[in-house]
């Protein structure tokens, strides 16, 4: 029996091949799936189930593709907001052998989501106990799903993932646990870097599952702030309606100085280094470093946006193609990877300066009128670490509340270290603000500058 | 926090790489060990820190290479039968720090060897409870250690074992387990093909550690058959002094016909299928599959055995030279790599017939006088499903008892499916005998065959 | 400027990606043909041209392919015998500028086939003169292409290859050749191993292209034998249509006993090497070693064969299953990878002895009245070196005439060196010849042994 | 028989393996030379030979290392400067069997160096003429070698030249040229972005060969401007001792924020782009970004410099490790690679405005009086496109020049694209000025600009 985790790095998306040697499943699938099928194949088995374990809002299932290359049944859970036309339903204690020796057992666990179904492996031949299970969004290795997906019905979802949690627990210590996020993913909040765990090891660690008082329990899960970016309705559609495949070349094409002037994208994005952004960048190009794109592209452009990449080398522009195709991004017209050529050509340049921890604080300190200082961090890290003097709209919220910022001011734009202050920075230059700069090393910088100045 | 396991097949030796992200450690690091510096510092990791579970015999250790490459701190365990000359003694509670988060700490284990180590993770953002254990030979899926390696010691060392178990399963439920060996590994007999596993499973599944009783235990390990190969002496022994590291460049040479005739090896290894030898082969050559050799060949070749490779091809010529380099024999002047084209220039050339089950019955029944069928399966194998009129030689035992076999008689040789059987003909072939065949399927065949005809 | 070769071995086709850096051109694609793509955006170029030298009657264009993956233009010459659907037309003089620096300029070729273009590489910083030229199937390194396409017109196209092979070297002795195939192409019998050449080494050192007249030129070529399998026809038709792409996942898929069993494939194809299928082999399997399906699957498989892969590994089954899609033998149901295993699950199998040249000599010398050596070689290899005794028939022509074989005789099989042997006696075996075997090493050893018994 | 091409990207180094697929034979191998011997193996070639054009001065010879792995002589033309160590000495007309098919014979070219060989191609069984020739640096396309290595012999050298080419131009129109350098290397200012053409190509279209009077050839080749970076002379004596071999493992040790202070290097390299230098960067880091290293590196390092590498991440540190590692600095103590996560600790940078075409226009304009436009292009680009108002030193010569600057002046600096003017203000900035800017595009923004004024 093995198991092999295959993660999509920027979601910090975990999708699982398991399989007897023989015949082999795979868990949440994403949308550039040829891989699954190779691994297997390599490993001389046969692909026969698909498990969703809920219906993924921030990525593209490739279970419907997947299913399409090897003929495998996809399972879903029961209550989805809309029927999953690609796949059946499994229910509670629905089991499903895998090969001779592999079962897996679905378990509903309700709560993330409606649909959301925990997938429990058994070995036959070392039957008592479950070895390990697919949590899916329900359990993370240091937190628990998010439940804001229903605000009208927040209270009572958050309790049902609290005895979700409760059958996720009672599969005992000894079961592994294999989640569907790592670190880093917007699914949860608080997440340890480490990919693996147990029940026990969980049960005893995690935070949340400490709280052992269901309405404690509510109360904490709804005093979280969790963001929903636009992107996941689009998402939601093609969960249900199965998605398309990812194009067989995955690169880019290479645009010369006169496509780059007929093509007319809706946006040039920079996907390039922060710094390198600032030192120059083409006018009116958005900056979003190659690996933010799974989590900002999202706020900021729409489903059909036409897209120009700006990328150091090409293989940076395929990283973000296959980044921007796993969300549903496919209009992507083509990349120039040659800043220097371009302005060498005759093409004009814009940059953003870096400021430092002491620029701001010599600011801080003479308040001039026209200036702000603009933290664009989530809101609960500017709770856990407020920023004096700043004034705070969310990242993804720049998009709807820039309007009411005042073009004529000169805005100094901050994060947790300058990356999204980057991402801001650009949004604004190419909406008209001119007076921009962007705090580099941000709210880490300030904190060792404080620190400095202290002692 | 990331772990990696690096599994060397054939010997199922598994290798562990752990790191918190900026530092790293190598758990029982094989003799090519450039792949662990490679990728800990692809995750942009170094690696401070080597630990070994135990003096491995059954492979070179890449302990003294990798700490070459690296600087690291090599850890062993106290009592070994000869200090390690290469490394620091670590004692049960001695802790390491990797980084910022990760603690490793050593378990003293004995009962497989003297200075058997297990090493202990934490988690210091989750702290309560180990997140796993590396468990080396002590414990694996399905299996315990072996403890054949103190024959003059037999009850003391099952006792010890049965001991550090139990200290194993103090670790709690919640522990995963890493061991040093998945199923396949001659360093236990019942290993689960699973290679996830958790403290909890194992204590509620693992045949051995339900025996709770210490005697009952003892009295079970010393009732096992194990066999121990010659070239285990020759790792011993560079384990303690520490071993060269693989060549640069593991492929071995090309060698032509002229090259063939002048180079007189000790050996040449056929390392293509089973059926490929039997069709044809260069007399004299022994068959060694290459997915055999980490398992067989240290049974038939010397430590400084020079050595032809007759491959189907050379990708498969070069996986048979890692396999020779991981256990001792570099003495490899070259490979050939076209039996049809040998043949084409005039080589001479052997086959062995492979009969089927209807065959071995027919002469089961007419028992001819001069027919032996020999069995070279292992003692436990024989004892679970014995084969009624054969004669019974281990494989690994056929170096030093072929001479009391009549090389008059025609021999027919069998194992579970033809494999080992082959191995074994084609050695008694390259010894004289002529009157050779070999059961294809053997005993997974005669069971077929004999509920055929009952049915 | 670059220029890289893409090969398919087997097939020893020769396609090339040809561009200055920013746009590039295809000269002759596979089917497989997402390498081209992904070739020439890892270098910056986008493929803005597919020229094809002639309708590919060996292999399946992938110029429509690769238009949808592209967008690029796909040229073909003049005349095809049906017009190409998915092609437009260049004529002589056509150029075409590809990028800034290069243009490929489109000379009227005909003999092989009347459609046929050389494409001709200027530099335009370097015009004086062609750099190099394509020569498709007009003109290889050793050899020029055959001319036996059209039984009826055999002197003219003979003659038109004449007139072509004067264009081309009339483009100087500078001018580097590209051709369409290198060495062991079915496309021409005469090739170098070298796969570089110019026009001048090839007109001081060719052989064909040293005959300064015609009317010689033309007889040469006429005394010359070719064969023409039958799935060239579906080749044929498939690059006027345009052919679909290759599956996403060339692996087969794995199979176990009991869908070998339910599958009831028109043939199990046994593709590992000549020795092993000699050991032992499914019944009724036909014996093509991987490296042999390019030149001999099509002269035994139909179409629409469904068809399950006996191999030795997935690796194996994979480069198989590329090879069969490169000539359209798409339905493959599968693979299975153990043939031990196999006989060890109590599967029956079959074996073909192998004979040496010393037995083929005492058998000829004895001349039992139901012995036949079967010569399966070409016949200008047969009348190169005829081997005394022996009857003969092609390899490709034993589909249409094994039924004049007497099955109730013996026949030992040979070719030049036994590997086509192997196919002719698999095929025999399968359609109820019993007494066979295969002459390992044939003509080679034969030659051998002779010169041994003289000195 | 084969030829693969080895290309060093930066340095544009062309080496090569040329085998008859038994034997096979390296021309000029680099340092990092095991691909070498993976490549032949692979192909089934055992290597015998090592041919070095001449004692290659701008990278370190892989010939003694690769002779080690292979036991492989080594040869290497008379009249060295020193004797080189590791090499038999090949005289004219000497000629070498590799396999059976293949050889290849030295051609004495003096000239560039005095021990300069080149190697002919023929092939045996196509013997009339030359197949081709490996031209070292006496010939390449589109150019012909550099004389300047010996300034008190330069008019006997570049007749020796002349001479050298004469010979090989005898060699015939069809023979086809492999140099030992493509575009972009320092060994020729001239050369065709091409690498593919032949002796007949080349006639008729290199500049240089156009020039039929030895004299005028020599007058030619004296008004070449060339310079020679410091560490040639390290080259020069590591390739008459023979260098060690590559690290195993080029990876640099990744630090982190206490490593960085503590290590103490003689530089801290950045290899990222130019923009993110501009952008910001570490106080007194130097800017060589990664692709610029084989060039730039070794006007501004010592033999002994201790570096740190400051990266974009690890994929780009280790091509800079190689990069360094080929030219001799292997004193790399490790990277970091996380420009934004160090100012996030605290860490001070900083930055270099870019400036625009009209921006520089302006100043040109207006000539205030402690600004300088500091051109450090090559002298043959200032000469081809003068800079009027600029200052002029070559990049290569500011180590040596740059005291003679003002420190308290305001510098802008340009190149061609601005690229070198960023290593140049790098450069400067590490060394106490505090006015710089960069002219981003410069000579091609400039041409732009003036062009668009003129409209």
């Amino acid at each position: 029996m093995i198991i092999r985790p295959i993660k999509s790095e920027g979601l910090a998306h975990l999708s699982y091949l398991i399989g007897d040697g023989s015949k082999a499943a795979v868990i949440d699938p994403r949308r550039d799936c040829s891989c699954y099928l190779e691994m297997a194949r390599a490993a001389g088995m046969e692909i026969t189930h698909i498990f969703e374990t809920h219906r993924n809002e921030d990525l593209i299932s490739g279970a419907p593709i997947l299913a399409g290359l090897t003929g495998a049944r996809v399972l879903h859970g029961p209550n989805p907001a809309r029927p999953v036309q690609y796949a059946q339903t499994a229910r509670d204690g629905d089991c499903f052998a895998i090969g001779g020796d592999l079962t897996i057992t679905a378990m509903e666990t309700p709560g993330h989501t409606d649909d959301h179904l925990a997938y429990v492996i058994h070995d036959k031949g070392y039957p008592d106990g479950a070895v390990g299970v697919f949590t899916g969004d329900a359990l993370f290795v240091g937190d628990v799903g998010r439940t804001d997906f229903y605000p009208e019905r927040a209270e009572e979802v958050a309790g049902l993932l609290f005895d979700s949690l409760g059958k996720l627990l009672a599969l005992g210590d000894q079961a592994i646990v294999y989640p569907a996020h790592g670190a880093g993913s917007v699914c949860g909040s608080g997440m340890a870097s480490r990919e693996f765990s147990t029940i026990g090891h969980e049960r005893r660690n995690s935070p949340k599952l400490k709280i052992t008082d269901r309405d404690a329990f509510i109360a904490a899960k709804l005093a979280e702030t969790h963001y929903i970016p636009p992107y996941f309705a689009t998402m939601e559609r093609l969960n249900v309606e199965g998605a398309d495949a990812m194009p067989r070349v995955t690169a880019p094409g290479v645009l010369n100085l006169a496509d780059l002037d007929q093509l007319a994208p809706d946006w040039m994005i920079d996907i390039r280094s922060v710094t390198a952004f600032a030192g120059a960048h083409l006018p009116n190009a958005l900056a979003i470093p190659v690996s933010m794109i799974p989590a900002f592209a999202g706020w900021f452009l729409d489903e059909d946006s036409r897209l120009i990449l700006i990328a150091d080398d090409m293989a940076q522009a395929q990283e973000a193609a296959v980044h921007l195709g796993r969300i549903g991004f496919d209009q992507i017209l083509g990349t120039v990877t040659n800043m220097v050529g371009l302005a060498a050509k005759g093409r004009s340049f814009q940059s953003l300066p870096l400021v430092d921890a002491k620029t701001v604080s010599q600011r801080l300190d003479q308040r001039p009128e026209e200036w702000v200082l603009l933290d664009v961090r989530a809101q609960d890290e500017v709770e856990a670490e407020p920023m004096d003097g700043a004034e705070h709209i969310y990242i993804g919220h720049l998009r709807e509340r820039f309007r009411s910022l005042d073009v004529t001011r000169h805005y100094t734009l901050m994060c947790a270290s300058g990356a999204r202050a980057t991402v801001a920075a650009g949004w604004l230059q190419a909406h008209g603000f001119t007076k921009l700069d962007i705090f580099l090393g941000s709210m880490g910088a300030w904190k060792a500058f404080v620190a400095g100045s202290a002692s």
